[in-house]
């Protein structure tokens, strides 16, 4: 069928306006409510201070891993951070701290031998599922901000190793690492060491401070030299820093529209650079929405 | 029931030998025979030297994207890449590098527009299925030694972009780059981008070259200043080196039955620190195992 210009402009005029554009996802994010975000208790981030200036903040994940948060509380009130060190990087694997090969004391209120909190009871979680298969488990979703893998059928829950992710450092088992040697995943999703470590948090702020390190060039990414190792100046809650030097951030909530609509989004890029949505997305890259509280 | 220790002594002296400890992937890497392993034509290694000194190496894949791939080898003989650098990193995402803003000619038979080629038929493709759910297409798998994205239903095949994988930089679409603007992926795996740009190699050796440069402060990366980009030296295919400084690599043969055992093992790690196998493995974290060409 052949329509004319001047016919075909005529259609136009009186046509409805044509559908809005759905929003990107981080269109998404500006234009959630105060109501989508949930501020974090400033006793679950935990402030690293590198010697270099640097600053690395980790948001604690008590509800699922609360004895090994509750020993990193306890190290950082301790002192067991003053002389630690980022000692291994290891390209698109973790980035590495702690007091590697010191004999350092630990401090008295840590519990030397953790349970292994690899995973904890699926009952108690509101879970909002992902809708996307997952490679690992049986089901992936999003919990008080946090993305969660699960098995409906063990009953069981996990926090996956996504980027950012941070775990804690162990010997064979039955060694589940008392917290003072730590790691942050700098690449793709390691998501094998789900469940045989325990996750007890995720970078929220200063990843590039680890993931733009110079990769160790001894095995497993170790640094050779200790001369290469980037020394930690001070590790403190925010709780414990003064209330004018408190850093303060805030998660989406994983249970808001807004939240749901960004997994959607994540799912069905419809951006002008977007010529195909996929129609899915993986757990680890769908990461919820973290901010700075808003000045007033 | 109690057993004694003598008798206990005896059972086990008379008991089989206990089953062999399985391999982990990287012991059935390094058991491969020379069969599994396959050279790399010296035609689809694209060297990338920094005037740091650092050597980046690309793999070239003509079978997914090969006008792109023709873009590549003559933008590389035509002096494309002389005054070119890395000037966009941008956290968990991508390093990319070309003539950004800069008005260089193009090379005289590169294609200005070439198909998008982000994806093709799957016809052809002698595919090994990975086993594991994937959030982005129906079907996942390697094929000629790659990762591969499928749909039996569409008939229809994509490379993946995992951690390392080149992609062509390209404005709005129906732009599909030329291939002047290179981007390797430095974080989790952005699956998203998947036939929406051209993806046309993977980095194989160097990565630690891009994924550890200071990240740019500016939108998406971008280097603020041009004196924080990292300049290129040249680029060239290691066809066009001397035979003594030509590198060489070998990548394993995915339909090998030790690519079949490195699969399973990464689905399955029951190394001693592995208490417990997933039973699963996503794409992008079973990187097929890629070698420089063994001495004799």
């Amino acid at each position: 069928m052949r329509v004319s210009l001047l016919a075909l402009s005529a259609m136009t005029l009186i046509a409805a306006a044509p559908p809005a554009k759905p929003l990107t996802p981080s269109e998404i994010v500006k234009a959630a409510p105060a109501s989508a975000w949930r501020t974090i208790d400033p006793t679950d981030l935990m402030v690293i201070d590198l010697k270099n200036g640097g600053r690395v903040i980790v948001q604690l994940a008590p509800v699922f891993a609360p004895v090994h948060v509750a020993n990193l509380r306890a190290l950082a009130k301790g002192g067991w951070w003053s002389g630690a060190a980022v000692y291994r990087v290891q390209d698109n694997y973790v980035a590495q701290w702690g007091n590697n090969e010191t004999t350092k004391p630990i401090p008295a209120d840590v519990v030397a031998k953790p349970p292994a909190e690899y995973e904890r009871p699926l009952r108690g979680l509101a879970i909002r599922p992902l809708g996307s298969p997952d490679a690992y488990t049986p089901r992936a979703g999003f919990t008080m901000g946090w993305p969660v893998a699960y098995d409906p059928k063990g009953r069981t829950a996990n926090l996956p190793h996504c980027y950012g992710s941070v775990g804690v450092g162990r010997d064979l088992s039955p060694d589940t690492g008392m917290g003072g040697e730590l790691y942050a995943a700098i690449g793709h999703a390691p998501r094998h060491l789900d469940r045989v470590i325990a996750v007890v948090g995720r970078v929220i702020e200063g990843i590039e401070q680890l993931s733009a390190l110079p990769r160790g060039t001894e095995a497993l990414g170790f640094y050779k030299e200790r001369t290469s190792d980037v020394p930690i100046a001070r590790v403190t809650l925010a709780a414990d820093l003064p209330a004018g030097e408190r850093p303060s951030f805030q998660y989406m909530d994983t249970e808001s529209p807004s939240f749901a609509a960004y997994v959607k989004g994540r799912a069905n890029r419809q951006d002008d650079f977007f010529i195909r949505p996929a129609g899915g997305v993986d757990l680890c890259n769908a990461p919820v929405p973290v901010r700075r509280v808003p000045a007033k």
